[in-house]
């Protein structure tokens, strides 16, 4: 498939917590091994981690570094994979990045297992063969606070499984895998 | 889609390490969580973890216990998802289980990062249509024995994400839930 510039983006502000609120998330490890191979795997060309405590950003550097140096003679594909980990701040520093490196604003999709949003996959994927910049944005917690998900150009249908009762409590590693297979795959 | 008790196995052993040699890998609280939930959100009937040590048979049955317990207060959508944990020394140990169950022997389906199997998502998810029992095996380390890949009726063609270079290194989490998705979404 012929497509433009697509990157993925791990949210730890703003999201809500169980109640609603608006929170920061700590980063988890595997978040950030699991996101960035499948996003090496499916051709996403950076993955940002988006927090803006500077002790976990100096975390998340410190797991993609690792990679550069002993890990590297460990597991080259790791690397190869790490090598996509961008930190930054806030989901704003992600948009200005990718703007200031294509020259144009990204199509900025949002995604929920809450029934926030409706966009169906096939649709997206088609779009985005025609799209020269996009930013697919995950959350963590109970999912993106309101002012990002209100302001996502794109917010896609939750992932359905198919079990009987409607259950979908994937991690936020499975559907990014899921989301980028279905999208990209 | 109608069709019948399917369930999935992590296996731990027998499995090969990066020379080909057949050892036992360590479990990862995070796989058990993971494959759980992805497993529970596509409708899965049960979700084997396979290792001979029972040292870590004790691990795996803790880690699904606290659901049960002081967890269950916390996140009751995670007890419903490790519900579904059966811990057992062999995938041998599966399939009778399952047989016991059914009263068929179930079909056996093998996955692997490598190019070892060729059978297409699409025709493997019509067959599941009509097949009464399956069981989806998926390896750790760097793959499943040849013991198992041999007896195994269906082996799945690799998940390629279409990197331009073919890059396929998926987590066994990412790679569980995407064929989940594929195979029953």
């Amino acid at each position: 498939m012929t497509r433009g510039r697509l990157v993925t983006a791990l949210v730890h502000y703003p999201c809500v917590n169980k109640h609603g609120a608006v929170f920061t998330t700590s980063i988890t490890n595997l978040d950030v091994h699991d996101i960035a191979r499948s996003s090496r795997s499916y051709g996403v060309a950076a993955f940002y981690v988006v927090t803006p405590i500077s002790a976990q950003q100096a975390m998340a550097k410190a797991i993609a570094a690792y990679w550069e140096g002993d890990g590297v003679k460990r597991n080259a594909d790791r690397q190869n994979a790490m090598r996509l980990v961008r930190v930054v701040s806030s989901v704003k520093d992600v948009l200005d990045a990718e703007q200031a490196l294509t020259g144009t604003a990204p199509l900025v999709i949002a995604t929920s297992a809450k029934p926030q949003g409706a966009v169906p996959y096939d649709s997206l994927r088609m779009r985005l063969a025609t799209t020269a910049s996009s930013v697919l944005l995950f959350g963590t917690g109970h999912g993106m606070a309101p002012s990002i998900m209100d302001a996502a150009d794109v917010v896609l249908a939750p992932l359905l499984g198919g079990a009987d009762d409607g259950y979908n409590h994937l991690s936020v590693r499975s559907a990014a895998a899921i989301i980028l297979d279905r999208l990209l795959g």
